[in-house]
């Protein structure tokens, strides 16, 4: 393995990130459709395996910390579905779009926070000059009471360099 | 009418579905756009008309199996339109992204059992291998009072084959 | 400045709006990401500079008309944005896609008549003939309490006419 770290790989493994099992759909989905050069994900959850790691809603039984926990852990899910439908990292040209859902009370404010948690890592792989456009949201629940649900759109590279 | 069941009129005509009218904007936008090969749906309801077919929150007044008749009727407006639009459901190519808001409580977690609803009529009529990417959002409300709205992008085939 | 009333930039002229400055990231992303001939626009909200104009969630402390409010402001900030990224809004050939995500109650239903005001802006300026598909939800909260995010896909043209 490559610990360039001007490649996504690379940088994956000086940040020394170990990557879960992809999530698999639980329901009529695929993981993932890919379209000309854009792949559309299906929404990455906080869940391992088909439960989530944590539930709830922030600012209610949940802080910004946790929602920020939530976020990470549903982004290392985007990068490990990533590798098993590209093959690596390195095939991403560039993170199109990273849409944000948080359940979220309706006086909640912070959602740019929680949010920061997935963009963070998103640009620490796939690099500073790949970073999204964002679309954030507080919403009312997600599925299986997971507190975040990240939607997100890549410019795919047709080959590998 | 064919009743080839290797397209997707012959399997809607199998199935013995009667399309409703396509549903017709109340606001200043348009029912879809086409760019490229991509057609972006406006958002479909549980609608007849302008009006709803059922109307509340799934969890605090609807249960589950009234949030997938919502659902399925949102499917077939989906499918009423995409007709209107390209003039036959043979010219999709592929369900890109499937989208599924339902007006849900804080506490609701079987989003994707309702979603499966709507899932699962796009795969019987479009066929399993154009099943698509899907998001799936507990909202707090939707236009008219609907429990559920679809998000649809499709990739269009150039001419009919 | 032209005030040719068949362009983008002749209309707004016309109508005598003048647009703010465009709203600047607040965290790890960027404001749009242009991928072939597609702008995706990073949600734009009811701000001016780092803060909301108006707060709160319509249906509880805000009636239609300051949604109609927070939503107008959003897509002004949409055409600062569209103009500072493509120098200017004449480069825009479609309004792909408008999400109007409204800040609203369980009981609430009528999100299109907030919407309108943000479609009928873009409408007003890049023509009848441009007029988007649209998606419309109520959802729990926003960032920084805004009361109306939007999001917006545009077809750009290769080169200025």
């Amino acid at each position: 393995m490559t610990t360039n770290s001007t490649t996504a790989e690379g940088r994956l493994a000086k940040l020394g990130i170990h990557l879960p099992d992809a999530p698999v759909p639980f329901g009529a989905y695929v993981p993932a459709v890919q379209t000309g050069n854009l792949l559309f994900l299906s929404g990455m959850l906080a869940t391992s395996g088909h439960a989530a790691t944590i539930t709830g809603v922030v600012g209610k039984n949940l802080d910004v910390k946790a929602g920020r926990e939530a976020a990470y852990t549903a982004a290392l899910n985007v990068l490990a579905l990533v590798k098993k439908q590209l093959g690596s990292l390195d095939r991403v040209r560039q993170v199109v779009r990273l849409g944000v859902s948080v359940a979220a009370t309706p006086a909640f404010t912070e959602h740019a926070k929680v949010a920061d948690a997935a963009s963070e890592l998103l640009r620490d792989v796939f690099g500073e000059e790949t970073v999204s456009s964002r679309l954030v949201f507080g919403v009312a629940s997600l599925p299986l009471g997971s507190p975040v649900e990240l939607e997100v759109i890549f410019e795919v590279k047709p080959h590998l360099p």
